[in-house]
């Protein structure tokens, strides 16, 4: 977490990290150090040991100062408007980086960081070394990667307060289906056919007014489309009695924490293939959930859950290592989990190519689904953080499969 | 345009390009040359005259395929799971660019893109120049930024419909407005006062019912707060009777285009000065519309609505450029506009500091504003297509101050 900085920075022997960008959307390292939107972005630099300082556009002054950056300086302040007319944006933001290092006095070892595009990066940072300036690169995880992966309290709390409203967002989604009548093997909402673009108009409609953003997408696989398991659902798939229905939503407060959650439900009877598979996803989930906790391997639990699916008879990602093509489209075909934060998809990861220990703090969906073409897929999701002697499990829906 | 790829490879002395990341959300520059979005991204590889390929997860081949790119591998086929599980992620890594790069020819000067995590993305370069690979970094605008500048029709016609359905949107509010009654300076809707906070509810569900993103959150400052060009109005904030409201409003179709328009209104009657600004600020627009044309210059353009506002009294950039500090906060604070795709910011920019001539196809938004801390801002921002002989403007809303 951000208070382990120093610390972190020493072990990655760093004396200096920057991180910037031209703005804080869609960028969460530097949304991450700042605490803040900023639409215009900035410089953060932070010298070991010393309070970090930001530096950003006079338009954007108000905006850092609800951050958690104290010393907020502005680009005027370094002449830059003068260099930018002099000099043109490429060597006036040569110049900028340049003066802001040399202000602070950062010396040694300087991480770089953002989520920005690299090509004109690379030529930054190529000008600032012949500067004389260490800049370097870091393999993953780097510093900013470790410090996100364990979440404190005031980040737990936010992403809890996502998950209610998600939440609720999927109870009132579910209202809809269980107002639905079947007839045949339609299903009807207000006397016509429901299908999936009706839903996820309901659905958009519910994420909005809990004030969350739908970043990347429902998804809501009905039918057989659900045996692929990023398959989202096209508007005019409908809505069939006994078919199952995977509903995974991942919204994100406007510039802010995600949350991650998934269901699979049936209207109506499920069929027993359905039923079983189901059955095996949830006691995969609650074994995966009864072992997760801090020092629990990564791999060993993943492995764990691949043999309750093996022993029913499924295949699982091990198989896919062993030259089974099949398995790649049957089975359990994923990871077991990812973390979540200000991202859907970051440290730590769950899965059998991962042997790395969880740590207190880590936050993580646990996953497991089945999938077989031609029927469908089962998968059952929930946000959960890791302590000490087990998991605090964010996510509070039932986890039924009929409705 | 991307159809410019080859010659464009050209002129920047690149034999080839690598444009990459973990996912197409939040990276601009991988869903533009994919166009598709891809939950775990990809690495696009063209070498010039040759057509391009792209490379994904197996989970992704369906995503990949509802984009332009035929050559599609997936990662299996460089053993990429093996040599994952062999000498883990960084390592894996380079090797799998090297081994696509080696089996595709891609040799010379390798352009290299992705909007992703810089420093990890250092390391990942580093490692492949070991390798022998010439990958280079670019000075903006770099190859991609120089493509994405200039639209197609397609892009063009993707942006028009996200400003039909943003536009919709606006009328919807002004209708909440417009149903509003007054009540000495109150303003009540349905019986009670009407407050930012409930007005933006309102925006929400109007774009999610659009089915757009509203990924950076809309601007409605209303009153005082409107003098801060960036402020984007408070839940709390109370509107009323006779002072200005800034509505700035830039959705995102789903992973996509965007559109950003902004009107200034006010419930009741303007005072003089709002009015007297407004005006000028509509002057300030149609003189900047009427000069706008390929060829036309972005610094030109911007000085001849400076100098409509100095004429009136009102301080303007230029200002700030001879050291004028009150320039910093009143007056037209900001540049006359900005380019707009796939993000809200990117090129052309339309500012004093910038000596370039717009190109045909440029997509720019054209939004002169006036602002006086106290009192409030005044804004009006249409986003038009440079032609030959002048602008064709996507913005068609009513720029009437009073409702």
């Amino acid at each position: 977490m951000l208070s382990d900085i120093d610390q972190e920075m020493k072990k990655h022997d760093l004396n200096a990290i920057l991180v910037s960008g031209e703005s804080t959307f869609g960028n969460p390292e530097l949304y991450y150090v700042i605490g803040a939107g900023l639409a215009r972005g900035g410089i953060y630099l932070k010298v070991r040991l010393h309070d970090p300082i930001l530096v950003v556009s006079n338009i954007d002054v108000g905006s850092a100062k609800k951050g958690r950056i104290k010393n907020i300086e502005t680009y005027s302040e370094y002449e830059h408007e003068k260099t930018l007319q002099r000099y043109g944006r490429n060597r006036a933001q040569v110049i900028l980086y340049d003066k802001v290092l040399r202000e602070h006095k950062a010396k040694g070892r300087i991480g770089f960081y953002g989520k920005v595009e690299v090509s004109s990066s690379l030529a930054l940072v190529e000008s600032l070394r012949r500067k004389g300036h260490k800049i370097v690169g870091e393999k993953r995880p780097t510093l900013v990667d470790v410090l996100r992966e364990t979440k404190d309290r005031a980040e737990v709390d936010r992403i809890r307060e996502v998950g209610s409203r998600t939440e609720k967002v999927v109870e009132r989604a579910l209202e809809v289906l269980r107002n639905s009548s079947v007839q045949g093997t339609d299903v009807l909402y207000q006397g016509e056919p429901l299908t999936v673009g009706k839903i996820k108009r309901h659905i958009r409609r519910f994420i909005a007014e809990e004030n969350l953003v739908d970043i990347e997408g429902t998804i809501f696989a009905a039918g057989t489309g659900s045996a692929d398991p990023h398959y989202r659902g096209a508007e005019s798939d409908p809505i069939r009695e006994g078919e199952p229905i995977v509903f995974d939503i991942f919204p994100q407060e406007p510039g802010g924490y995600c949350f991650d959650t998934t269901r699979t439900y049936v209207v109506g009877k499920p069929s027993k293939e359905i039923k079983s598979m189901h059955e095996t996803v949830l006691e995969a989930q609650l074994t995966a959930l009864d072992n997760l906790r801090e020092g629990a391997n990564a791999k060993t639990v993943t492995e764990l859950v691949c043999s309750i699916f093996e022993k029913k008879g499924y295949k699982t990602q091990r198989d896919v290592t062993r030259g089974d093509e099949e398995a790649r489209t049957h089975g359990f075909i994923h990871s077991l989990g990812h973390g979540i934060g200000l991202t859907i998809g970051e440290r730590p990861n769950l899965s059998v190519l991962v042997d790395e220990n969880l740590k207190e703090g880590h936050v993580t969906s646990v996953e497991p689904g089945l999938y077989k073409p031609g029927l469908g897929g089962v998968r059952i999701e929930d946000i959960v953080v890791i302590r000490k002697n087990g998991v605090e499990n964010l996510s509070k829906l039932d986890k039924t499969l009929e409705l």
